[in-house]
């Protein structure tokens, strides 16, 4: 009984404290730093040279758009931590009309799961999917379609924080939410910080960097949020034997099934927050990954599903990671990839 | 004589394994993260409503493009160091068409200024201009101009790596080289994938963004670098107050002088490499620079100039940052801040 009563009062201790002290702990890299996997050259010709002047004040100079062009690499940035638990690196791909950003401080200034995991003891590396942040995007001439750009109705909308179509409002006090919603919806206006500009033509572009990437660094794990994860079941499908486990946090799709069979022996956990079945847009995407995983089953695999309101976790957006329970989220990660052994105790 | 040996063999000693063994030294911070400083809301309508499939094999949905945007933030990363010697944090700002990587990594592999400054116990602040990487970019509606797209013969004839025009070429073993140059020319491909697009159009959104993080984090001290290096002296105008001292590198433009005198308090070094006589677009850039401070001068102010190689620091390009000796050019700006009383001994 006096056993039971102390560990109930550290159990209440830690839970007003431990998550505070732990992240006035130091971060202790052994390195960092960041490298550009991928790229081609492109040689572009016949274009008219054009006079500009290049900053204010300064002289009118000649701007030929010929010549050789580097296009579609991918920015990576690496943070090693000095006392190595995890024994794989983790990759964190960022989902559509975003950067790696998405894994930073929250937008409400909260830890972010980059840092959580680093305490923990995992290395990481974060990237800006081709034509995303810092890995740019190359001219019209050589990628013709346009840019999609994302207004602020589209995310609250569409990421399961307001209840679908019409839920979002210029007043943010106006703004409807989906009832025990966790997103920090007093910081939306600085998410929307976040988004960058997207393609919708440059699938084979992003996966070709995503594999030269996985060339470059795994063995790994690899944590692939919505779009991301649909490049992060194809990297899995062309290096089953590099990507020694998947986490695909909401996927918006997880692509055809034709080559589901080559991912049977990876371990692979796929993640849904809540209110999925209240939005017919969710309905469809998760019914698609489904598909998918059941067409890993039937090749003999054995992908695991965590629906986070089925062990008890309510009110998460799709952007989980931003979440207000986020630190939460990563510990099921943690335990997920713990329980496959690959952390050190 | 016998401690001049002994000074003499901890030197050479020094010369060939302190820099490996301060670089393998763990980086410890006590706290790092992202935000994004700046951003207004803009509205469109009137747009026509599009059909588009966000993911392949995902449902058809409707874009609308009509709607609230957030435009014109900035992304900032920061890095706080446990053990502080710089009295201020340290602002790298980055020049055209690049991103805050220009102060990570080196295209080469090794330390970059960021991690340099860290481990000399300055916390680091690093910014993507805005338009530029995480900072994303708004679409023709907002900004109606299009970006600027550099080819690999731009920098290369333009950084002052080659002897200008001309000096380019595909084939690597091609390339004509400035003599001495300083600039890893075997890694100058993977120097190119830092390239991203930019506006010629978008200085005032640029400056307000940068005033947003010098109003959030400083006071502090501004490493500005080329482009960069103009919206440093502008910013510095705007905020001398906060400002406390600029460190302009390569400037390619300090801009009008109609308020140079408001500067005439904050410590300012300006620092130019090699070759600036040899490349007529740096004799122009750096004349308009050197008018610049003499109208500080004559207000009053003692800015200094450093040319590196009256220092006896030769074969520097533009990108001397990333230039192979890159740790001693370091060592000059880490010196002048330390005589200007900037950091702890």
């Amino acid at each position: 009984m006096k056993a039971l009563i102390k560990t109930l009062a550290v159990g209440l201790f830690c839970a007003a404290f431990c998550v505070q002290a732990q992240a006035a702990d130091p971060i202790v890299l052994r390195d960092m730093g960041s490298f550009h996997p991928g790229g081609r050259i492109v040689e572009l010709s016949g274009q008219p040279v054009r006079d500009i002047v290049r900053v204010p004040g300064g002289p009118t100079s000649k701007l030929d758009p010929n010549g050789r062009y580097m296009v579609e690499q991918m920015y990576a940035q690496y943070f090693l931590v000095q006392n190595r638990k995890g024994k794989l690196p983790i990759l964190m791909w960022h989902g559509g009309g975003l950067t790696g950003a998405t894994y930073e401080t929250t937008p409400d200034g909260r830890e972010g799961w980059r840092d959580m995991f680093l305490r923990k003891g995992w290395d990481v590396y974060i990237t800006d999917a081709v034509e995303r942040g810092r890995s740019g995007f190359p001219s019209p001439d050589i990628w013709p379609s346009s840019p999609v750009f994302l207004t602020q109705t589209d995310p609250w909308e569409r990421f399961r924080i307001g209840p679908g179509p019409g839920s979002f409002d210029a007043d943010p006090a106006k703004r409807k939410l989906l009832p025990g919603n966790q997103f920090p919806i007093e910081a939306f206006d600085n998410f929307t910080k976040q988004i960058v500009p997207r393609w919708l033509t440059t699938d084979d572009a992003v996966l070709t960097a995503y594999i030269a990437l996985i060339d470059q660094v795994c063995p790994c794990v690899i944590i692939a949020h919505s779009q991301g994860g649909f490049f992060g079941f194809r990297a899995a499908e062309a290096r089953p034997d590099k990507v020694k486990a998947l986490i695909a946090v909401e996927p918006a799709s997880a692509g055809p099934t034709d080559h589901a069979a080559d991912v049977k022996n990876v371990p692979i956990v796929t993640i849904f927050g809540d209110y999925i079945d209240q939005d017919p847009r969710w309905v469809a995407y998760s019914k698609n990954v489904f598909a998918y995983l059941d067409a890993v089953r039937a090749a003999g695999g054995k992908p695991d599903v965590i629906e986070l309101p089925k062990i008890g976790i309510k009110g998460n957006s799709h952007m989980m990671m931003m979440d207000r329970n986020n630190r939460e989220i990563a510990e099921v990660i943690a335990k997920w990839l713990a329980d496959k052994d690959f952390s050190e105790p």
